[in-house]
């Protein structure tokens, strides 16, 4: 044994985590914290597979198609062009603003008639009461256009000029030039109505931005996306989402309070990570082919709502195609023609957001329920105190999240006891 | 309707999440990370409640002293100052390193014959391996510093200096020249070696840095915390960790691979957490009261083990007093007294470690089997591959806290296994 030896090997020194010791590099707990997010997550998937097994149907898209009732639903599709063509009629020939509003209530209260007669089942009748309803903000919008491009021109062929009009079409022609630029009444054609149609935009426009040429190796990428996220919202809705649905299996007034919100948070979860797929797969691969087949170059689809700062933010941000027309062809002729204050006008937007909100649901579920519709206008009041929140401490965007995953699941769980047990609840 | 609208409403904008935009700005969705995380833990919590209700069980304490057999283990504690005072006797008067040894040797064997004999309950007895072992390790360290202190004081006394451990001595006086430093032979006494024993680290020395008072308010401070934290790993154990190893009701070689997978996971999340909750009751405030109440000044009972860049920073991190204790009386003597290369050091360092793990848990149990042993060798070399793996990206912080993870699981069901079914698997 040598002599030599580390002495002393004690110093006054203070813990790491004692304050006084002034340490603060944690950076390895993130790692931990990733970890632990990727073990639960695989541990509910081997959970579920174990308690489930497989669940996914791979038919059901055959299944679905040879369903007859499925082909009511895609006749519906058929039949919207008949609203098209009585619209452009209008544009044409008749030029009158309340033969067209009637034209379009009328395209609005047809798809509840028709489901009411024919009873297809509600996923393809949800498709096509989305694309009625998108059709109608649409030729809300190329009316409104053009109603203004016509009294424009009309003013125009007597010799007087709107100075503001003009300006902003000569903004635009500074901008882009090198292209002939399409005036009243040129653009009233069928072949340019069809064009905005498909546009991954809702505003009408006499001349949109595009682009040269299509990118296929963008194409391609985009196209396999759809493929690959469609069939992976495919297998959770199946095999995460069903079963949770299905475990509640009573109406709620028997269950607990304590299963009550268990399921709830359950289904959150699966409910929210979903809707993330979706959001993607819809706003971002789905535009994005549809401009690139269109050559539509405005890809401003959604905003960073990831980082909305308050609820009112949110809305601002998420959906840019319905907050521009929003804003455009409701928010702001309110305030300039009608004297709305903004608060009062905000409030009209929602308003008509919620009704949207509850036709896309009552309709196809055959079931008037004012779930959505109180979802919606529930944002109000919630956006005034998340904004409250905000002004004291940073948490804005934890309650944004938060009304995002909670407010979803709430209104699907309300909606499926009400369609599954309407006639339990009369029973009683 | 006016005439002023806003036209155009489009431009050419890329999408956000393309990678033609350039954003990169998602700090939002680092809240969604930790909302999922409580969201997924509360959901935990409710679920656990609602399937097997509270098990908590209050008055386990009163019926752990009530058992008879714990005295035993209580005594086994007690009888450890027979092997003190056997040390202090030898060290004081018949200063032969040999009989030391040997007397050493029989407190390492006496608790597995006694164990054998009385066979207590494995909790009490766990605690008495525990303190067996850590006085094991100061007794050594209090032989090793003696011996040498003994062998200079001889030479000293012959008129001979030896400089070196001269000089460290007078570095340590010129560090701390207000206090009046003990020297040997005067620190022979029973006061000194209890102090010693009691204080928190493993490493004998004449003089440790000192504190000159007691602090009452962080003293209370860390009595809470203790109380709280060991209230709370009473609830998680008996509440999360006890039905996930009661539901493991069978040998594994009659479960499917995927069903022990997923059982391990489970294990793994609470068996990890409880874990880190027992990192910091134990060396952060039970050491830190300990040495509060004896005014020892050294606090580093750990270093910032939680950003460990590879296996071997991990084990030179985590626990401070035997890294301290190994490198001071294993790897430094060995490396130069014995001549033995620095990787042959490290092994034999983690040769000593396995083996007490082993003591640890094989004794309480009564059981001879060599998981700990093997948990603990098979880190030389994933600490290997870790390092390499850090050399190639900075993938090494995830592999230690993956390994920290899952090697505790895995030793605990292999464990229970052979404790439960040992019988069981005789008959087949």
């Amino acid at each position: 044994m040598s002599e030599r030896i580390d002495l002393p090997c004690h110093s006054s020194r203070s813990s790491l985590l004692s304050s006084s010791s002034g340490y603060n590099n944690y950076r390895g707990l993130l790692n931990l914290v990733y970890i632990l997010l990727a073990m639960g997550g695989g541990r509910l998937v081997l959970e579920n597979l174990l308690k489930y097994g497989l669940l996914v149907q791979l038919d059901l898209p055959i299944i679905f198609l040879k369903d007859p009732t499925q082909w009511s639903a895609f006749i519906l599709i058929l039949l919207v062009n008949i609203f098209i063509f009585i619209t452009y009629y209008l544009e044409v020939k008749v030029k009158s603003t309340l033969s067209q509003l009637i034209n379009l209530f009328m395209l609005l209260i047809f798809p509840v008639i028709y489901i009411e007669i024919r009873k297809p089942n509600p996923i393809g009748t949800f498709l096509a009461v989305s694309i009625y309803s998108i059709v109608f903000l649409k030729l809300i919008s190329y009316i409104h256009i053009n109603c203004l491009c016509r009294m424009q021109w009309i003013n125009d062929n007597k010799g007087k000029k709107t100075d503001i009009f003009e300006e902003s079409l000569n903004d635009y022609v500074t901008e882009k030039s090198s292209t002939i630029l399409v005036k009243y009444p040129d653009n009233l054609s069928l072949k340019d109505l069809y064009y905005f149609l498909f546009a991954p935009t809702l505003c009408y426009e006499l001349n949109y931005p595009r682009t040269t040429g299509i990118h296929k190796n963008s194409l391609v990428r985009r196209l396999c996306e759809i493929l690959f996220l469609s069939s992976l919202e495919y297998i959770l809705i199946q095999q995460w989402t069903l079963p949770i649905l299905r475990s509640i299996d009573r109406p709620l007034n028997e269950l607990s309070t304590f299963t009550i919100i268990e399921h709830l948070l359950r289904l959150a979860i699966a409910n929210h990570l979903i809707w993330l797929i979706f959001f993607y797969l819809i706003f971002h691969s789905c535009l994005n082919v549809v401009a690139d087949l269109l050559q539509f170059d405005d890809r401003h689809f959604y905003s960073d709502w990831w980082n909305a700062e308050d609820i009112a933010d949110f809305w601002k941000k998420w959906n840019i195609p319905v907050h521009t027309w929003c804003k455009r062809h409701i928010y702001k002729p309110l305030i300039k023609d009608y004297g709305l204050s903004k608060a009062m006008a905000s409030f009209f937007v929602f308003l008509i957001s919620a009704f949207f909100h509850e036709y896309l649901i009552s309709v196809p579920l055959r079931m008037f329920r004012i779930w959505s519709f109180i979802a919606i206008l529930v944002q109000v009041p919630m956006a005034f105190i998340v904004k409250y929140m905000n002004r004291e401490a940073r948490y804005g965007n934890i309650a944004v999240w938060i009304s995002l995953i909670l407010l979803q699941p709430i209104a699907i769980i309300l909606y499926l006891q009400d369609y599954y047990y309407k006639d339990y609840v009369q029973q009683n």
